[in-house]
Order: structure tokens, then C-alpha cells, then sequence
């Protein structure tokens, strides 16, 4: 619900009202076609206002998803060594973020995502712009194919995740994360980096 | 709630009844612990009739999951041809009940899963009972690495169910099957029956 009263910077609502204008806009124009502009409108601000709390519309889009992570900053620390490293360097970052003080956020996240269309929507748009588009500059991938090769090392992680934090199944619930870096490190690396046969042509 | 008044075989609500006592028994007791007797009485009825019903007590845990599938027939039918293939088959095997008739009930189940914890609890008993026990029997794996590969291979294919057919992650979402046997069927594979160096002692 967009309250549309005038607002003024520092009122503890305005932010709740710009987040509430910017889940409405994404959800009903996508990540692109919703604008600053017209999302402050919505929410009865100035459009400096929305950058003044949220800085850019990436930033704004992770907040209203209320992510537990910026996805750039694990794309640029997993891209940023050895290439043949990629793929344990990504299940590390993944779980460091589940164990980390944003790890109830991430359940609360998971169990919305598969809960409820809306947020499935969201993460839709989430994974095409914010994960899928940097990760081609990020980890120097073959556009033709990064979108394939992408959400297959995602959706694995995202199962990890699912069974170790939010259903809890033994042992992997328990297991240390350098046990699941090592086991399912080069699974990841092979989706992102090596031939697939049957996948790709050669 | 358990109805407890008297029934006789062929009233519609005796099987209702049988599967709400079992819901509160499994939950409590675990499945080991809950007795098809226990069952019974909670119901009101023979156990004689909870066997008419519903078969072994396999079937009524089963049931009372609403599980699309009998794992005994997919454990069975993965590990009835070449072991270096297990992989494939495995993947082959899941991607097909999803696609099948029981697809929307095996995504009710895990919207179930990840948004209650009553089904989540109930889930980590399915899996222990239902599919790694029989692993080690019908995978011929090593008791001791059993449920560390079993829940690695499970918890990918729960990742790819969650992405392709529940989020509806693309290209993921719209890949043929066999793509994806290809492409995921190997690391299947690897969970299962090859050396995992990091993970267990060589």
C-alpha cells in the first residue's frame, strides 16, 4: 500500500514508503522498466531521495527483495583469482553468506521465494539482472552460453542451501563448509567453465 | 484432528481418518516409532483395515506426504542398469516425475516442505527412511559415505526442481530433459560413486 502524504527527508516512514512504491514498480514493469522517477513519484518524494537512501536502482532493487547480499560483491570475489579456482571459491562466498549475520535473512528469502508467485517473480528479475548480466563481465563466460552454465551452478547451490539451511537434512546440515567446498566446488566449476557435452555444441 | 467415533471399511472419511492419525503419529514418534497399531486406535479402526487401506507402513508414510512418488521405484529403476551411468538414469529418472502427472503434486510438496516445519521435519524422516537406507541396498554404496553422497546428489536435484519448475529460472526452466541429464547427470554421478578427495579419507 503507496502512502502518498508528504513526506520529508529523515521521516522514519519515507523509506518504507519508497520500498513499498519499488516493490509495486518492479513487480509490474520489471527491473527495467520501473524507473527513479516514477517509483518517487509513488511514494510522493523527490527522486534525490531515493538516491539518497538507497543509492542506485540496483541497490534499491536488492533492498526491496530485502537480499542478505549484494551479488556483485560475490561475483567479484569469486572472479577475482584463479579461473580454475572459480568454482570452490563460489561455494565458499555462497555459504560464508548463509553463516554469516545475513543467514536468517537468506531462509526468510528462500522460503518467500517458494512460497509465493510475487517473490518468485522478483527473483526471476533478481537473476537476470543482478547475477546473470554481471556474471559474463565477472567471470569472462561465453555469453552464448552463460545463461545455461549460470543457473546451473545457481540452482545446485540454491539445493545446497535448501537442504543444509532451510530442511536441515543430515549430514549435510552439519557437515564443516570445507567438506562441501571440496565435494561440490568442482561441480560448480565444471557448469561454469569446463566442456559440456550433450550441452553445448563442440 | 483425529475423529475417534466408529467407522466401518468403505466409509470416505475412514481413509481421511487413518491419514490424519498417522500425520500426528509420524510427526511425534518418528517413523520408526509410530506403530500401524498406534495408527489404528488413534483412528478408531483395525489395523487390519489401516493394511487395507494403505498397504505397508512405507505406503502410509508415503501417503500421508502426499509423496508423488514411491522412492523405492526410482532408487530401484537408477540402479538397475550400468553403475557408471547411475548419474544420468538418476537425473533421467526425477526430471521424468516432475514432467509427469504427479509434477504439480511434487511442487506442492516442496512448497510444503520449505514453508512449514511440520513437513520439513516430516521430509527429513522421508529421506532418512526412505531413501537413504535403501541407497545403500540398491546403490550398492559404502554404508559409511552413504548419506554424504546420497544427500549431495539429492540436494542438487532438489536445486534444479526448485529452479525449473517452482521458481521457473531461465533458460533452466525450458531446457529439454535430456540437456539436463547431460549436464547434471555426470555430477550425479561423481556424488555417488567416485572419489570425492577433501571430502572423504582416500
Amino acid at each position: 500500500m503507496v502512502r502518498r502524504t508528504g513526506r520529508r527527508p529523515g521521516n522514519p516512514d519515507t523509506r518504507e514508503a519508497i520500498l513499498s512504491a519499488a516493490r509495486g514498480a518492479f513487480a509490474e514493469k520489471g527491473f527495467d522498466g520501473a524507473s527513479i522517477r516514477a517509483i518517487a513519484a509513488g511514494a510522493g518524494v523527490d527522486p534525490a531521495l531515493v538516491h539518497h537512501y538507497f543509492g542506485t536502482k540496483d541497490k534499491l532493487f536488492l533492498a526491496t527483495m530485502n537480499a542478505p547480499v549484494d551479488p556483485t560483491d560475490v561475483i567479484a570475489e569469486a572472479g577475482a583469482g584463479e579461473r580454475h579456482e572459480i568454482g570452490e571459491r563460489f561455494v565458499r562466498a555462497f555459504l560464508g553468506m548463509w553463516d554469516g549475520p545475513r543467514g536468517s535473512a537468506a531462509v526468510a528469502l528462500m522460503r518467500s521465494v517458494v512460497g509465493t508467485e510475487w517473490t518468485a517473480k522478483m527473483f526471476r528479475e533478481f537473476i537476470i539482472t543482478q547475477i546473470l548480466r554481471r556474471a559474463v563481465a565477472g567471470l569472462d563466460l561465453d555469453p552464448a552460453e552463460a545463461d545455461l552454465r549460470v543457473t546451473l551452478a545457481a540452482s545446485h547451490l540454491a539445493g545446497l542451501a535448501l537442504a543444509r539451511y532451510v530442511v536441515k537434512v543430515e549430514p549435510l546440515a552439519s557437515v564443516p563448509s570445507e567438506t562441501l567446498v571440496a565435494a561440490i566446488g568442482p561441480a560448480v566449476q565444471r557448469y561454469l567453465t569446463e566442456e559440456l557435452p550433450g550441452v553445448f555444441a563442440a
